[in-house]
């Protein structure tokens, strides 16, 4: 809308769009209720209090919020595309995400962040992207794209792009590394996310002093604090797996909560189409003690100003009609939900369609079969195994005895003691990491899938080397996906053919067929509330302690591979 | 410092250039006093804890603050360019003023705002301009210069400009005046400064909407509170005249004191010097009751954030070392004052040598004194007469009977009534305004100056026509400056010859300059705390109620010329 309209709007010399009546407005700008209505005029606020409309909703007394924002996630854990994925969130009250499309890029690398692109400039949900700063995550995994630098520079003149997304490769800013400095610096005059989970003292200076600002992977309350002194915002996160509100929420005072807000990063379709994913986190706050004011500026004012969108956030003349409506402070649950203006959801169900992407991918599954094998030659008694977490990504790096059979170390699932690998998939190269793996509790058969951070090499853990092969095969013929089987037979599957990380399905399809992907994985003993996403974050040789890529085991603390045999 | 090396100090690879041992840390991202070391490099900030340095120094507990900001400050209304104005502000603290050169745009356009670059970029003050938007204010004074949008687009690219100066021309914002909107347009994707005494209602919401987010123009707590739920950032002014902090103070709360900042807005030496500027607004807040930390974040964080300077405000690594040392939490006085790293000011003066402007400025006095003449023909029986307050911009309009004398209509210092004239002195054109004024308190003599805002035609006040005109010829002869005449006698001066409105002297000789010139408007029986400054408001169109151009006499309210006679 042009300037001089949106003034007329305002000053009442032209009816409005849209007046929401009866309002009681959450400002976040004065922390007060206020009662009033809410003049909107194309996809702008123009006006609290008495205006004509041509369109008028009453509310009966409402609360209405800033839509809400995710300051970090990574849509591809949704396993959807973005259109689809607005169809999971937006109905929750967020309006804006802030997404690192880091996991399709190290598939697809610039093609596959276009393709996210392309989906954010028209949907009903605001798309900014933080651009992929760690294509590879390290040089400890294959990934298949590399960007430098020189790849990275020209996304800085495009509107979606805010800055540069998560710098995992810590160890690189801290000891000086040319090519992630390279980045750094071309992208210091906007916003650059941080990844740095543990880092502490000096260290966590340097990383900080380079200009990196933010953190999402603070486990405690003194992690937390210990970063926010030192000028980082902090997101609190509350993924699927990665579930830090509880553990976060008591470091936030009226004197801090201006340096906090919620993100999702990695968050399941079933758990975003059930429990929400910001609004969660705002109820999950005010349930454990925290104002209603303070929760909702750290969904919305505060990521807000962190990423400088300076037209939104609040609830005054000027500002974006991104709105949120419900009915109980202390458990808002967005009943109607406006973005630019227009109604987009409706009692949890979106109110307009869905937008299909135009773009399509290729096939993306190159594994070399001929030469992957499962086996693990019996070289030692000893073996380093990975102790997987329900609720942290962060592993244990555990060391136990495993099975013996024929000369191979073997799975024990009686000790819960399983067999994992992580198949090279971009290049065919036949690269094997192998492994083991206490946490995912299968008592048989196996699960596959090519969701595995970052680099997305097929990861598999299993009781048997026939089950898992049944599952690696399975998923790499549907040219990306995530399977679960026993012996020869296929039990459940979730096709992702876009990059291996995505489905060409409606949400809700693919979040049936991860339900019962998930069932079948706990008919076959496992514990976990998604073992799938747990399986996903084994493969991830930026987050501590020990891990597994299509390399070799990698000790995260001390930044290097180490052998599989202690002794 | 480039990054490798920032980084390399941060860890502790490299010893730090400075150390300031056991400070007390006003941490206002944390809201805690953290007790630690201060470790700096280069101009930044690199760590606090314990860290090697080849220069340190001892604070023995004392506070330090992040540097102090003025969020919106005349310069020229300390009547000494930026070098001499550093003089008078760092001393007290403040490391960032963030300025809008329109005093000398409105005599010299560019070339003026030229000039003050020039000072900006290499002085021991960060300061940052916003560009001025209304040069001339209004059609209703005559200027020495015009900028239209195109003359400003250009500034944009200049590391240095921020945004859009305060938009003084409200009612051509609601009413959707195309010059205006086109700046703002222009301006849109930057900070844009607002102006707008007493707006309220819908015309406010026209003035937000249009994306003027913030004001410094708020008298009462409620005017502040309407405009601050609106999304305006609340400047409180302490200048020399308009005094508002003590009506303000009340509006903030805990919840909302994120939308507050401080700003001295027009300051004469002798208030900076003596009493200070921001670190007395801070002292001011806190013993009126608020606490420290939202004092200090006020002068800080807040500003920094709104002018989007993500390099400063805080005491972090990675911020620019602008640090502020002080022994009282509860009054702080700024004892040692870093910028950039290096000491600037210790005790209250100054720890490095001035730097004088290299540009100079042409002679700006062109005054047609055959035509000028301060006669009015007694034509009426009642006049308009401004009513001036002594510590608001705001004046009242009065109408009151003026006595005469031979045709003409007299001034009155029995009942305060002086003759005021504002003679234009730009373009010698001849032209004069006329009027009374009452509240300047003179009995006898007369006073004029160059400085009057913001067209700074010569203004002068007197209790009889000699007076005045030996006053205005005096100014003028001075090339610009504030003169204090009884009869044909100069009783005392201040001369301005850069534009009219700054000194060439060090700033300690114009401050006592302008006390003797004070003092003898005193003796003449002006009781007002600084009665130039006051008179230079009387002749500011777009400030309430009633203002003298050297075109006429100017309704504000509702922004027409008005006659000078009722009947």
């Amino acid at each position: 809308m042009d300037l001089k309209s949106l003034i007329r709007h305002a000053r009442g010399a032209d009816a409005a769009d849209l007046v929401l009546r009866n309002a009681r407005v959450v400002n976040v700008l004065s922390g007060e209720i206020v009662p009033t209505d809410i003049a909107v005029a194309g996809e702008y606020i123009v006006g609290l209090g008495s205006y004509a409309a041509s369109e008028e909703v009453d509310l009966g007394g409402a609360y209405v919020a800033p839509g809400l924002i995710d300051a970090h996630v990574h849509i591809e854990s949704a396993l959807v595309p973005p259109a689809e994925f607005a169809r999971a969130v937006v109905p929750h009250g967020t309006t804006t995400v802030i997404t690192d499309p880091h996991e399709i890029a190290n598939v697809l690398g610039l093609e596959g962040i276009r393709f996210m692109f392309e989906s954010a400039k028209y949907g009903p949900l605001s798309m900014y992207i933080m651009v992929s700063s760690c294509v590879p995550a390290t040089s400890m995994a294959t990934s298949g794209a590399v960007l430098h630098g020189y790849d990275l520079f020209p996304l800085k003149s495009d509107p979606w792009v805010l800055g540069l997304g998560e710098v995992m490769n810590f160890p690189g800013v801290i000891n000086g590394d040319d090519g992630v400095l390279e980045k750094i610096g071309a992208f210091r005059d906007r916003v650059i996310d941080g990844h740095c989970p543990s880092l502490s003292g000096r260290a966590l200076q340097a990383y900080v002093a380079a200009g990196v600002r933010s953190d999402h992977e603070s486990t405690t309350a003194a992690e937390a604090l210990e970063k926010l002194r030192l000028g980082m915002m902090i997101m609190i996160r509350e993924g699927t797996v990665a579930r830090d509100l509880a553990q976060l929420l008591p470091a936030v005072t009226p004197a801090n909560h201006h340096r906090f807000c919620f993100c999702t990063d990695d968050r399941q379709p079933s758990d975003l189409i059930d429990h929400g994913g910001i609004d969660h986190c705002v109820r999950m706050a005010i349930a454990s003690g925290l104002d209603p004011f303070s929760a909702i500026r750290m969904a919305t004012w505060n990521p807000a100003k962190h990423f400088r969108l300076h037209d939104r956030g609040a609830i005054a003349p000027g500002y974006r009609a991104d709105l949120v409506v419900f009915d109980d402070l202390q458990a808002p649950r967005p009943r109607l939900v406006f973005r630019d203006g227009k109604l987009v959801a409706r009692d949890g169900q979106m109110a307009v369609p869905s937008r299909p992407a135009s773009r399509t991918l290729r096939s993306t599954i190159n594994v070399a079969w001929d030469s992957t094998s499962f086996a693990i030659p019996a070289e030692g008694r000893r073996a380093r195994v990975i102790g997987a977490d329900a609720n942290r990504l962060v592993t244990q790096a555990l060391v136990d005895t495993p099975a013996r059979r024929n000369g191979e170390a073997c799975a024990d699932p009686s000790r819960d003691l399983l067999k994992m690998a992580v198949i090279e998939r971009h290049m065919a190269s036949g690269g094997v990491g192998r492994g083991f793996v206490r946490g995912i509790g299968l008592k048989r058969g196996a699960m596959a899938s090519s969701v595995a951070h970052d680099h997305h090499n097929l990861v598999v853990v299993g009781a048997d080397d026939v089950s898992m092969m049944t599952a690696a095969r399975r998923a790499a013929a549907l040219h990306g996906g995530m399977v679960v089987a026993e012996g020869e037979r296929v039990i459940a599957e979730v096709p992702l053919p876009l990059g291996g990380l995505m489905s060409a399905e409606p949400v809700s399809v693919v979040r049936t067929q991860l339900a019962t992907a998930v069932q079948a994985a706990r008919d076959l003993g496992s514990p976990l509330h998604d073992p799938f996403m747990t399986m996903s974050f084994l493969a991830l040789e930026v987050i501590p302690s020990l891990k597994l890529t299509d390399k070799g085991l990698v000790d995260v603390d001390r930044f290097e591979f180490v052998p599989l045999w202690v002794d």
